[in-house]
């Protein structure tokens, strides 16, 4: 096997937006696309989609461009998605159901093998092929199933837990959607989706965007650089 | 009112985060806290901590640190949480079923008015007080009502034209959780929430943390700088 390659975060921050791109433009048929084309339509320079993509071994020809098709499964190579993933869910409410169903309609490579919940009245329901579990049976249920990633839409005060009990239970990724920052080994790879962070960014951008309708500072500037 | 401070991207994404450890202090009780011990809480440099708060005047105080509570509400006035917003979610399946309810169990602050969608199978359901109606009819709907945010949550078809609606229809922000990039006018607030892009930044760690399970680079490392 090749060395690994260490590409910084924001590269790969980048990389599923390409691949998105891409998927569109097969969709429209298109064979092939420059930097400088590719740059116009993702918002990136030309300069820095060269940049990325050379972190991988520069797909792209001199006077041809990228093939769009090409690309778009290199990048879904380089980011494993054309392997297959088992998912276990942890919070089954309306998020963690759409969370199910998105995953479920997102075609091949990924698998819900379970889903948990801590509330009685959640237990026991039906969501696609899946009947939501205890919480409790968690643990005894990684004990003797393999899962690659565990997701976690519970409230801010289970999910640590819920953490806890996933890493024990040999996932090697958490998709966190609590509004908790977790504590998790190194070797876990751990992802926050946190909706409240990026509504109060929105609500931020209203009222600056509106002027007229942003609340007045009541705070002095001034620096207290020691405190 | 005072003039407004341009603060960067970088500190508006952190004030969220700021403002959901000192819910968690206040819910422990504590009163005050040093930039050093906030620092070790929440994984910023006691530096960064002092610079990002000084952009909106520095609330701190010498000897003291910063008074939880009243740096808790005051990054929630800048942020404009104090103020109330109307909110209309396009696309109502599970996702944007599970925004109603996120929105719906808030607390104070957010009002869910109307929900639409265009799958008549989905029209005419409820969510919680609302009956969700025909997305035809969103036009008809923001002629006659104010809202502040309009929340996307269809799939990628739909969702610039929704766009269009809710800006045409004179929403201030939208929160965009459909899988593409949508062109609204600069006043525009927009934020996107891109599960796709997420879970793939996932999948490609989860990958890189197990060499073992990762698949080898087809590809040889070459610049072609100039394609």
């Amino acid at each position: 096997m090749k060395e690994q390659v260490q590409v910084s975060k924001a590269v790969i921050k980048r990389l599923p937006k390409y691949r998105r791109y891409l998927e569109e433009l097969k969709k429209k048929g298109l064979d092939r696309i420059s930097s400088g084309e590719f740059s116009k339509l993702i918002g990136y320079t030309a300069s820095q989609i060269r940049q990325d993509l050379n972190n991988f071994g520069g797909f792209g020809q001199q006077g041809y461009g990228y093939n769009v098709d090409s690309l778009y499964k290199q990048i879904g190579i380089i980011l494993g998605i054309d392997h297959d993933y088992g998912i276990v869910i942890v919070g089954s409410g309306n998020l963690g159901q759409a969370i199910a169903n998105y995953m479920h309609n997102y075609g091949a490579g990924f698998s819900v093998l379970a889903m948990f919940d801590i509330k009685p009245d959640v237990v026991g329901r039906r969501v696609n092929e899946l009947v939501i579990s205890d919480f409790g049976e968690l643990g005894a249920y990684l004990a003797e199933h393999t899962a690659d990633i565990g997701v976690i839409t519970t409230g801010a005060a289970s999910a640590q837990n819920a953490a806890d009990k996933l890493v024990a239970g040999g996932v090697k990724g958490i998709w966190n959607f609590a509004p908790v920052d977790l504590q998790v080994p190194r070797r876990i790879a751990l992802e926050n989706v946190h909706l409240s962070d990026s509504l109060h960014s929105l609500i931020y951008y209203i009222n600056r965007s509106h002027p007229s309708n942003s609340a007045p500072s009541k705070f002095e500037r001034g620096a207290h650089p020691n405190c």
